[in-house]
């Protein structure tokens, strides 16, 4: 009786989430959930609601009855399953990075763009309601043209080491949201980007080459500019903010707070936390760039974030991780 | 394979608003919903999710199977629902007012006591978010003795004609929220009640013997005191704010806002508005509370909000409404 | 050179801060001080820049140089000063309140009519920049015609004993400020008062016939509705808000902070606290009060705050005391 | 019977301001003002009040009496009386920039050191309340180690085109401010400064070889890195805000607004514009500057904002114009 049939190739955190989600939508069916390892499925609600739990993906992909697939694998299986995924006809939702190479993605795209199918990237910010109130703003033109963005972005605690050795570097890792974000906002392309880096958290960064704070600036081609500050540890919560300043005026979102209590004694003024954990902070963004990839494909509408969308933020990454190693300048058509 | 199983009686507004968030909860199987008129839920997520749509109330609470009952149908039916729940050994779930009768009231807890069901009332705001840390600040001690509580309660529009009609007035339909949140602040009782009322909103409140604003003042046994603001009109949103004044400090709990975004111009600097509508101010609250009446049930605990807790508050709105016709403070020992 | 010759008589705390004030003026030389002790001005830039210090206060009020006396003495020797200045020609500051006797302060309005001179009273928070804002937004229609009309002020710590015993009571002594400021607000009479009030800060108030904590009700005669909280004691600072809500929207003016730094840490997230005391908070207040006491003695234009102004908060204070003592409404007509 | 005398040099803006507060204090005697036009000073408090109006600096600065000079002549004078003022054995108080030259700053720092007398750069916003309780949370370790410093100033609204041909450009002339705050908060120096900076308020500034919108990027020697974002125009007022992230936190300064007001309706919620204009902005920063200066020299105790602090920041302007120049990071150590 659903609008729409699903199933899910990966039933990790992120997996589980949208699994949570779209059993949750009276207009989606999720038939079938798919992992190299389901035993801690076991007793969950997947469990009892979905029909087919496989290690097999291609039961999943082969399925006449599916009409998406959501891909929430590892990163370095992406490009392996959008293929598959295309090969067969599906619509696909597939998580951000697209790959950690710039090559694989673009054969990835090509293959989407031969079959005619929908490909949404998981930037889940975009459907944040704070900032997609003020990419509204920006484009009524309340602030005019744009002149400087802004994007405050640090996690509260970094992940852990085995994470860090496979994440590809922060810049790929996590930045790519804020560099999705800062071209969504701009609705305009990055020419050039330099960065400040540095490794003051926790040295086990370092060891794998990487690093945990950083300033980045960019240029765009309408020649405002750019800067996205990032940290892997913001002790006090997850620091999301973002500002685009312009002729007429600046557009501001501040954090979401655990609540808006405020204690006043002798001793102190104290306002709670800003939300600490991700699920949480952008747990309604996560749950409305499903509805609007369902509203996509039911409509045959474009979605609103494309598999180019992906692509250009990996290139971002990439850029960034250069003009750090190169400690300069680097323009965006230097990376191909 | 749910942990209980419930029926809702009344398929109005707060009826479907419970049904649709018990829908979506693993642990609750809605087996059944009733309603004198059962048509407008064709067509529904309802129609296509609940085994039981019956007119016959009968049918849900003598089924065998079922754990509880949310009697959510109009005001002047609650006590008969109640009292048949209580015999045939339901679990209750009403929502407020319980009644618009003292007498009845009263006489339907004696049928829950005697029946040894649990009867939870539908104040929801116990359960937001905001509200709840601000109970918390308080019971920790956070501002020593409560000196003051204040309670800003203003709709961002108000009822139709027909509702204010039959709404029993705004003590009793608005405030009792109020009433109960109060006491629940104070975690002590009310002695005495005084009222500064007007009709300044709209004129149909006169016609039905009703007032739009107000400012109630109330005195409590531990000799601090409380007051509440009331408006049946607050054109800028839904104004919901309380504050809790004591000996060591102040804790308040603000408005929650459509977003945290800020637009700054020549002309103007402007946040977003309050939030509007009650069910999205208090969506969170809402789904909180059926949790808490699941887990009581469950885990055999006392409800957080019990039909006494229902009681004093329809006997702070019957004082108020005293205390507005005689111009005069009422002793709550007066209301019996 | 300067445009305006002014007295100052008494040299206490309030004293002195005119006096600090006036002499940072150009446009107003202040050519005198008395008192009837003088020792403790020794060494003070008063007895550098005042050429007259003395404990006659002829001397003050009979110097044909003289054209406006600042009466700062104790409250009982107001009347007493306002007559000899009407009777010697000279313009009036008066500070609050007039007297803590009705017939006394209308005797004294009466010399002051006769005589044709300005009398302005010292309800300073009329000059205070967030009220008076929001003063400017009542009056330009921004929220409509006024239903509610809020005050929240609490005083960071007691007074001393002695001062309590001779401070004519909680209402008289620092309601006063909110009842001007209610009026102020409203651009209306009060019609009725009631009052719950109680002694909950120190044993001390109860011993003089007088309470701490108190919340008052105000109708006014446009049918709109007021209230006033007040307490001794808000030990997190001088809580000073305004807050006036009418058919097309709400205004409020929110308390000053020491300052706008936020810190936030794992433990907490902190704001500075409410400025703490009066002289800070109210700072650009008092010197706006005498700059436009001066302006309009200069320019012959109507002093912004009366003595009619000063008679009718006397009288609101007396009303409520009355109404606090028989537990009743005390329509304003009963006080003469 | 003050305790320290003093003369100003150059009565424009930022003269005439000093000049009045100095006047406002009682320990501080202003007994010497002097420009190159003096008839702009007819009929105001500094014609009435100060001994000596004079188009003759050497009056001034060779008057036995005087202890300090303030210099707040143009620029490019500044040097010429750093040396002369030293020469005489007057301690000396400059604003900013102290050149355009680091040959002349050096040479004029070098006659102040043999002087022996003390010399103190008009940055004021390190007097600021809100930025110096930034200092202090950082300096009290509340924060840990600094990891990012963020500086957001922009100017309400560019200057004349005369102005900005003399200017010298934006960072030395503007972001010299945030060059020393970010020193200031820092307590440590910059190793490299990178930028990227844009044409985009108004043509006139490309016009002369300047820019009017840019991310400065910097990076401190103890590791950590700063950004600072200049535009010259912000409609909606001056922007000044600063933030210090580090291991333990974040501690942010917002900007101060017209007033606390905030005002709801149907249509809008607004709050007051920041401060638009610097002296209204930084008035008592401008105070509490000149208070510090005469404590330091009455005390004999060192000045808080030395002539070496001017050279870095000059420094800092002059790396920055190289690295905008050369688009390249600059290493402070290049500057010599």
């Amino acid at each position: 009786m659903a609008d729409m049939t699903v199933g899910i190739i990966g039933a990790g955190r992120i997996g589980q989430l949208h699994a949570e989600y779209i059993m949750s939508m009276s207009s989606i069916e999720l038939k079938g959930i798919c992992d190299i390892e389901i035993d801690h499925l076991k007793g969950s609600m997947m469990e009892k609601h979905v029909p087919v739990i496989t290690t097999d993906p291609s039961i999943l992909i082969e399925d006449e009855e599916m009409d998406a697939i959501f891909i929430c694998s590892s990163t370095d299986t992406h490009c392996y399953y959008i293929e598959k995924c295309a090969q067969a006809g599906k619509h696909i939702f597939c998580e951000k990075p697209i790959s950690f190479s710039l090559e694989e993605t673009k054969a990835a795209l090509r293959k989407v763009k031969e079959a005619g199918v929908h490909l949404q990237i998981g930037f889940n910010r975009r459907f944040d309601t704070h900032f997609s109130k003020v990419y509204e703003a920006v484009s009524a033109g309340k602030i005019g043209r744009p002149h400087i963005i802004k994007i405050t972005s640090r996690d509260p605690e970094p992940p852990s080491e085995a994470y860090i050795q496979s994440s590809g570097g922060m810049f790929i890792d996590m930045t790519i949201h804020d560099f999705d974000m800062i071209r969504y906002l701009s609705s305009n392309e990055v020419e050039s980007v330099s960065v400040v880096a540095a490794n003051l958290v926790d040295p086990c960064f370092q060891k794998y080459d990487d690093v945990d704070t950083a300033i980045i600036t960019l240029t765009f081609e309408d020649g405002s500019i750019g800067v996205i500050d990032n940290s892997r540890r913001a002790v006090y919560g997850y620091d999301q903010r973002i500002e685009v300043f312009g002729e007429k005026g600046v557009v501001m979102a501040d954090n979401e707070r655990e609540s808006n209590v405020q204690i006043a004694t002798k001793e102190s003024v104290t306002l709670d936390h800003p939300k600490y954990f991700f699920l949480d902070r952008y747990k309604q963004a996560f749950y409305r760039e499903i509805q609007a990839f369902a509203r996509a494909i039911i409509d045959q509408t474009p979605v609103s974030c494309t598999g180019e969308d992906g692509l250009e933020a990996q290139r971002l990454a990439i850029a960034t991780r250069l003009a750090w190693k190169e400690n300069r300048t680097v323009l965006l058509s230097e990376i191909e």
